[in-house]
This record gives structure tokens, sequence and C-alpha cells, in this order.
């Protein structure tokens, strides 16, 4: 079976690509490089999907600091680093959700693959709106009436597997099937050799997802 | 109102610009380089955007022939020129509304505009999936569950004021509200100038439509 997978280079989407290989698809991995801070995980997305079997990856290009309006496509508007939060943080990007599902929809039809997976959590997260299962329901009921493919009755799943998992969850499951987390990059501003903060919201999160698993935390921080 | 509005250059877009102007939006366009053969629509897009009053025109790049797909797409597909032929014809771009979609989503959010205006057309069009009312339902339900924007009581509305209109009286409505329609290109395979081919789909329901409403075709055809 046939799949898109959304690759960001993060832990999530890895955990993600390493359960769809086990689940037998054949994955063929798309990485969006929008004009975000941490491009390096655009180059570990690469190592990510060799490392897990992937068919093949590509980086789509496509420039939201056109538009702006985040931390991450706008470099006046800074990281936070003080910890998470309440509400909706200055690092959600607007829609990148409904874009980066739209281009894995184009791509999924060019290819005949009736499936697509995405790494959005819905649990240890930073409360982005575009993260939650009625969101994803909302657009795979879209998704299901906008192609021709569709239209001529093959149905498109979209699969988010790990929607409902706290992170420590996330991270033993995916050290059950080899993932080597070392390899991702989740810091919203890591530096160009993929070296990690330790201090914004997502280093916060898979920090903190390592501990409560129990497990070493392989991730490489800046110095400091 | 502060509203974005989808502009391709063509004819139906060019009339929703001025429906939307007509009742009063403020109205922020954007043109999507996608790599669609027929460019040139892209200059009239940036003339329509102009004559008819808008409050800026962007165009946003993103390139498609990535994917391939369509003939629109991909150089190695023909532009089907023989008559419209029933079914969804090879001129379907996957998923490019939903794409084309997303992205004023995106700038709407950043503009905190509520309002997208869209020049999808089902009644004299090419059977395109992503052209249907149920379409832009789904579409709409999803966006009000992806935004910051509507996570906190913004409701976006997606208007496709001709998406019932008959060719001819979307050309009546717009030559009432004072459209050039010399200016727009709505040819899938027009010249660097702009001039169509007069045998592809496009140019023949655009031509069928000034006939049916009894007015004369302003649009300038390659020679033959």
């Amino acid at each position: 079976m046939r799949a898109v997978v959304l690759l960001s280079g993060g832990l999530d989407s890895a955990t993600v690509l390493a359960l769809a290989r086990a689940a037998g698809y054949d994955c063929h991995c798309l990485s969006v490089d929008y004009g975000q801070r941490h491009r390096a995980e655009l180059s570990a997305a690469a190592r990510v999907a060799a490392a897990l079997g992937a068919r093949e990856h590509r980086i789509f290009r496509l420039d939201l600091t056109t538009f702006g309006g985040s931390a991450l496509t706008d470099n006046t508007i800074g990281v936070p680093v003080a910890g998470v939060q309440a509400g909706i943080p200055v690092t959600y990007v607007p829609a990148r959700n409904t874009i980066l599902l739209s281009l894995a929809l184009a791509w999924a039809e060019v290819l005949a693959a009736p499936h697509i997976f995405f790494g959005a959590n819905a649990v240890d997260y930073s409360g982005y709106p575009d993260c939650r299962p009625e969101y994803m329901r909302a657009f795979e009921t879209m998704a299901n009436l906008a192609t021709k493919a569709a239209a001529e009755g093959v149905r498109l799943t979209l699969h988010t597997p790990i929607i409902g998992l706290a992170k420590a969850d996330i991270i033993r499951r995916g050290m059950e099937l080899g993932v080597d987390y070392g390899m991702t990059v989740s810091c919203y501003q890591a530096d160009d050799a993929g070296r990690a903060c330790g201090r914004c919201d997502s280093c916060r999160l898979r920090k903190a997802g390592f501990t409560a698993a129990g497990l070493a935390d392989p991730t490489r921080y800046q110095t400091g």
C-alpha cells in the first residue's frame, strides 16, 4: 500500500514513519521548506527517511515568510523560551497544517496513494488548533470531495496514529521500532548543525517526554 | 470589511473581485504562480486588480510541476483542443483548489480578514471536483477548525458568488459592474502576450458565454 508521509524531521513524524513502515506501507515522504527558522530539521528528515526505509523523500519549497504572522516565519517575532504557557503561542503558523496536508493530498493523488500519514499530536503539544482530532476529521472529509480520485471512488484516509499519545508513549513506541531519535531535530531554533536550544516549547516538551519515559535523551544541545 | 480574493487573471475571478468590491469589501488579491502553462494570466491578474480597485495584489510562488499529474503542470501532457468532453479532463490539477484556498486561508488569518472570495463555477465548467458547492462547504467547515482566529471565535466565510451562475450570466453581471474582460486571460495555453488559443475547453466555455450573452467577445486570439 502506497502512502504519503509528512516528515518534518522532528520526533513525532519520525515515529509516524516508523509506524507506517511497520504496518507495511510503501512510504513516500514529503518535507516542506516553508521558510521556517529551523531548517536543520529538513536535513534531519532526509536522514530519517533513509534510515527508516522510505521509498523516496522529497522537499517541497514554498515561502510562508511572504505572509509571516508567526515566530517561525517572521524573524522580527522571537521564539518564546520561558516555558510552555496556556493558549496558542506565537510559534503557531497560520494555516500551516492545512497547507502541508494540501500538498500531501496533491502528491498522494498523483501517486495514486490512498493514504496520508501525519504526525499531529494533541496531548503534549503547544495548543495549535490544527492539531486537534476534529480538525483532522474535517480535513479528511474535505479531501474526499476535492479530488478526481475521490470522485472516482478512491477514498483517502488521513492517518494520525500518535494524535492521542503522550510524548513519553510516542518515544517508547518509536524506540521499540528502532527509531534513532538522535537523528531527529525538534527545536524551533536549532542551529545549522541541528543542535537544540533546550529552552523553546518544542525542546521542553521533548525533554519532558524522555524524562517521563525514563529513557536517555539523545538530543544534541547547544553549549550552555 | 477585509477580504482575500483569489484572482487568477481569468474571467470568473475578475467578476468575483468586481462583486466583492461592489459589496464594499476591502480586497487583498492573491494570485498563485504554481508553474501553470498559462502564466500570462498572472500579469492579467495584476492589471485586473489595479483596474478594479483592489487594496493590494500579491503573487505567491510554489511549484506544482514538482508533482505534475496535469496538462497544466506537466509539459509532456497536451492540453485537449477537440472540444469539451464528459468526465474530468487532464487539465484538472490534483488538489489545486485546496492548495489555493489554504494559501488564502493563511493570508486571511495574518490580515485578520474573515472573508475569502473564490471564483469557482459549477455550471459551465470542466467537471472539476473541487469546484462543487459540497466541496466548498467542506473546506469552509475545515477552515473554521484550522486557525487560531477560528479558535478565538472569528468565523471565516468562504464566498463563491458565481458558483451557480451560467457563464453568460457571469459575463452580464461583470459587464454591469464595469469589468473589462479584454484584460482577462482564460486560455490554458495563452501565449506570452496573453492571446488565447480559442480551442481549449476554457476558451470554448468563455466564447460560448459571450455568444449566449449576446455580447461582443473582447478576447484577443492567436492568429488563425
